[in-house]
């Protein structure tokens, strides 16, 4: 693990760091921040997955996780949304495909496949990063995440309920099998058999019979992807009858933006930290 | 004024805007972030200015003044920091001048002052502006700023003591009479007399008698900058036996960045809404 940069910040310590993924085949960046309690004693980890164009970077700058963090004692991960490179498949100009798009799944067809691994990267190859590298108790993680972020938190948390303790989201990509922006990346990246898309869909997986006790979620009522991308009232309908708990906010005047999400992000951090503590 | 982008965030907004300047006589974008409580009365103003290299954007994407502006219902004003436009003189490459280092002054050389009228821009036109069209308690003005914005914020109080109620500042500097990146500054923008750079810069003002009654300061004791540029101990110096108060926090481990000014933000908006109570 190599180290971009380290700043203090509310007591602890903000870092973005890089490594060779092996799952992806390229060099990967990621932040991390490291509270204060975390010389104490190992913290729980919560994973911030971006949305679409997002690097690492944005929700570092935007998001305003630190001071809720350093209070709560949570260690957050933000990983980068797909591998980059030079030698990495891209569409240019179409930002809902390629790089900043990696959508949280395991590409299986051709040109994608080579680096297009973001499930196993997020979900393997990171956490052992992390727990070689940080002061992190890996008995108790979360997940989080924005957008394509918020599918990528749902499906990895409908998949490993044993391993993260909590999960929420914010204006949560929530079927995207149906979405406009999804489903031409899915054929893509998963090809036209749509069984194989239904692992990368939060409805479709509850369908399906996965499970996960309860859900945080909060929407921006101005949200302009509203209608058409996220329509979280689709998750609403799947987890009727299942045992699964919804906590759906809906947030008038709010929209898709960092303002929203940091809005909110303190309220999130809390609900992360009650169910890792 | 034309509105650029207004986005609702804790609450209240967040905007950005822009107005054809008469005194810079350059189109000026600015952020203005407008509490909830101005939807019940006017709201104190509460004056950023930024550093060198800024515009209005970094603070308001990185400084994360929001949630502590919405509780406290301040309204925060976040002005560029010099004028921008292909006519207006600069020196490429020369971040230490020029365009986004304007120095919060008036310039009298050529061919700087044509254009570069930051000190009237910020105290004359911006606040007829802010009072025309936001809800604005024009009678209880705060201000305050880091680096070169510290600066800014340090002179202009001690300039205008009876119109802005609190000061404060991240990393300013103090002195850039003397400071290695703003002396070759002045000597372009005001000349080779070293009287008229006295008003542009607070320890010359306090010497020369001015007097504001306290200001507080945050200091990174891990800033690259502290020793040759800012030097907060030389305005510790000047208030001595003067009556101005100064509350100077030196913080182990800072540096320069947003991850140390957001760290303290909350702090600062306290600091000033308790003054203009």
């Amino acid at each position: 693990m190599k180290i971009i940069s380290e700043n203090v910040s509310f007591d602890g310590v903000q870092g973005v760091y890089s490594q060779t993924s092996k799952i992806t085949g390229t060099d990967m960046t990621f932040a991390v921040y490291v509270p204060p309690q975390a010389a104490h004693a190992p913290c729980p980890v919560v994973w911030y997955l971006s949305g679409l164009t997002c690097s690492h970077a944005n929700v570092m700058e935007k998001g305003e996780y630190r001071r809720a963090a350093s209070e709560l004692g949570l260690i957050v991960v933000c990983p980068d949304t797909s591998p980059r490179g030079d030698d990495v498949a891209d569409e240019v100009g179409n930002w809902q495909m390629g790089k900043g798009a990696g959508f949280y799944l395991d590409a299986t067809e051709a040109p994608w496949a080579q680096h297009y691994q973001m499930y196993s990267y997020i979900t393997q190859e990171l956490p052992m990063v992390i727990a070689a590298n940080f002061r992190a108790d890996m008995g108790r993680q979360g997940i989080f995440g924005h957008s394509m972020g918020g599918h990528g938190a749902l499906t990895i948390a409908l998949k490993n309920p044993e391993r993260y303790k909590s999960c929420s989201a914010f204006a949560p990509i929530v079927n995207p099998m149906e979405a406009d922006w999804s489903v031409p990346a899915f054929e893509k990246y998963l090809g036209n058999d749509r069984a194989a898309w239904r692992p990368y869909d939060a409805c479709a997986l509850i369908e399906d019979g996965a499970h996960f006790p309860e859900f945080l979620i909060d929407q921006g009522v101005a949200d302009s992807f509203l209608h058409k991308g996220l329509m979280p009232w689709k998750l609403e309908e799947a987890v009727k009858g299942t045992g699964i708990g919804l906590v759906l906010n809906m947030r008038e005047r709010y929209d898709h933006s960092y303002y929203f999400i940091s809005t909110f992000m303190a309220d999130h951090l809390k609900w992360h930290a009650e169910r890792l503590a």
